[in-house]
């Protein structure tokens, strides 16, 4: 059996006609009474006018609903862009019986274009029609938060805390733009735990830290980024060891839809997973991690299955934190290649198969003797992805 | 008729089989007496064995030859390296007679595999043999550097200081591995005007800052980067004013040799010149335009002459020095896009139909009211980038 969504959310997810593809467009998330809310948003200075407003919105303790539309990003659209995002939540809230300050609104798509309110508005009625706490419309509503997604990223999952039993239901999007500050790209967690908004901020911030900054498609940090939690739980706020569980229970929600949006990044055949050893902290491995995922010759050598590791050392030496050359060693797919500055022999052609065959390519490479390590994922680089963004607006 | 090359230098080119494709593959650049000679070098901390060997022979007044060879870096080569590096130096200096620690030593090609000295051996005595001052020595030695470029660069020119004429001739290599940080690629700046060693020095860091650090084709700092400027003039070194009308010349001879490695950088197919104005200071107006230049959305929109200019706004976004998002204006192609944070009505088609033809797409980008401002060169990203590159060593 299925695991259950979480009590007390609504979900539904229609076309209003935003997109030239006729593909579903609009997602509304609403709970039966407020919810608590948190936030983390992109680090982008270049900040679009939802994410504006849901910054000014959270943490909340009495947020109702979040309205998302696809196609269109309403970002650098000036002060219409924030106007028509206070009348999208406006009219949610006219739809539920709230006030417009308890409704959240994300967007994403086509930056620098004015969103079509003429289309948005019919859609955001018929969503609200539409709302139902069913399997159907959270799909509905995932399916509609995509725009270059191959396919919709979720997890429905129940959690146990000291004999206690919550549910989970996560979506994101995202497959360009994609690069780790701050959440990036669009993700609901929808929970029937209960929380209180302070820890669910914390909570958030800590969770965004070790699963969507982890990854990267193509290193771009969008406009838009919004990770928002929802906590419908009515009862006293989890704590202590609890809050811990459910914090840790939530990162591997994330950690899961960071991996689903880098396997899903455009053009992408393999995920590479980069981990850093023997740097001088934390903060350094995860610098070189990203520096070494973001490499076009690191990532267009794991498309071609290559096992050239001259890119990965070299890309490790110019990240930026110090490393120590001579104690550098590094492993591909677990073959040892290189160990402490000096080229090992191994068979080139069989790891290049292994290379080609694998969905996940992990790379680990020492760096020093330091206490500091790092995971990261990203995505390769292949044609598709060239093809695909030399070709999306005109 | 053509600028006549500096006096006292002579030039070799010849094949010693490094590369399986049988192109010529081993150059030697000699003084007839000592020359001055300085250095710049990668910030990669993974650093070639003959940059280690040159980093300690620079700045020289006593160097007599370079010795270059392409299609092995002798880069991540454990301590066989650097003996080879040394016996590459040592074998010039017996066929010219001077000292060992009078000759310099660079490489390029691939990373982690040991020199093939069985070939590289015949390869220099035959140089040593073949040493000439004409100009097509001189092609000789510049085509000998290549590796993946598309074609030769070089430049020769006559420089007139106070009356009195100087040449110089310069050759550089470089089409992927290209980022920005030091003295990028393989570059020998061959001039006989007089030049006292620390002053070469001095000049050659201002020179490497406004050319080759400006230039980007992937991002991928190398192991093996090299800038040397060598100068054969025997009298009085310039100094004062005539010393910096020397610098700007050999700086306009290095952005020209810096541009040609850009629109020669693997598949590309236009250079985008990236002009940053408003930034707090020049250094962050450097970091936003390099930046904007690595953005693979920013890079694939060039590639398809799409004036997708969210991206370029977005990516000034997420650069990291501080911007005024309301006081951003950008403008492609001198067509303004975008005024103080406000879309402005544009031809796109038009746009992109000036895009695709164009050579050098100019991207001007107005950050704030600052006094920073910044220039930088990029290539696009293609899919013939990509495939090369997923097919480099296997």
């Amino acid at each position: 059996m299925p695991a259950s969504l979480p009590g007390r959310f609504r979900f539904a997810g229609v076309t209003c006609g935003i997109k030239a593809s006729g593909k579903s467009d609009l997602a509304l998330i609403a709970g039966d009474g407020p919810l608590v809310a948190a936030g983390v948003y992109t680090r982008n200075q270049v900040v679009a006018a939802p994410v504006l407003l849901c910054r000014s919105r959270t943490p909340s303790a009495a947020v109702r609903a979040v309205v998302v539309n696809s196609g269109n990003a309403n970002a650098c659209t000036g002060q219409q862009g924030m106007r028509d995002a206070e009348a999208m939540a406006q009219q949610v809230a006219d739809g539920l019986g709230c006030a417009a300050a308890d409704v959240l609104v994300m967007s994403t798509g086509v930056i620098g274009q004015p969103l079509p309110m003429e289309k948005i508005r019919p859609g955001i009625d018929q969503a609200v029609q539409r709302l139902a706490g069913d399997r159907w419309s959270f799909n509905d509503a995932a399916t509609a938060i995509l725009t270059t997604d191959a396919g919709r990223k979720t997890i429905v999952r129940e959690i146990e805390i000291d004999k206690a039993s919550y549910r989970v239901a996560a979506m994101a999007k995202g497959a360009g733009m994609i690069a780790p500050n701050m959440a990036t790209m669009l993700a609901v967690i929808a929970t029937d735990a209960p929380l209180a908004p302070d820890d669910a901020a914390t909570m958030l911030s800590g969770i965004a830290k070790v699963s969507f900054n982890r990854a990267s498609v193509d290193g771009h940090t969008s406009t838009n980024d919004s990770l928002v939690l929802l906590a419908s739980g009515t009862a006293a706020p989890l704590a202590g060891a609890a809050r811990q569980m459910l914090q840790e229970a939530l990162s591997d929600v994330c950690i899961e839809l960071a991996k689903q949006l880098v396997a899903d990044g455009e053009g992408a055949t393999h995920v590479i997973e980069i981990r850093v050893r023997g740097a001088t902290n934390h903060d350094d491995a995860d610098q070189i991690a990203r520096v070494v995922g973001e490499s076009l010759l690191v990532k267009t050598a794991i498309t071609g299955g290559d096992p050239n590791w001259g890119r990965i050392v070299s890309a490790a030496g110019y990240a930026g934190p110090p490393i120590e050359p001579e104690r550098t060693s590094l492993a591909i797919l677990d073959t040892p290649i290189y160990r402490d500055a000096v080229p090992l022999a191994f068979d080139a052609a069989a790891l290049s198969r292994r290379m080609k065959a694998a969905e996940l390519v992990t790379l680990e490479l020492v760096v020093g003797v330091g206490p500091g390590s790092a995971v990261r994922w990203s995505s390769d680089l292949t044609v598709d992805y060239v093809q695909f963004n030399s070709e999306y607006t005109t």
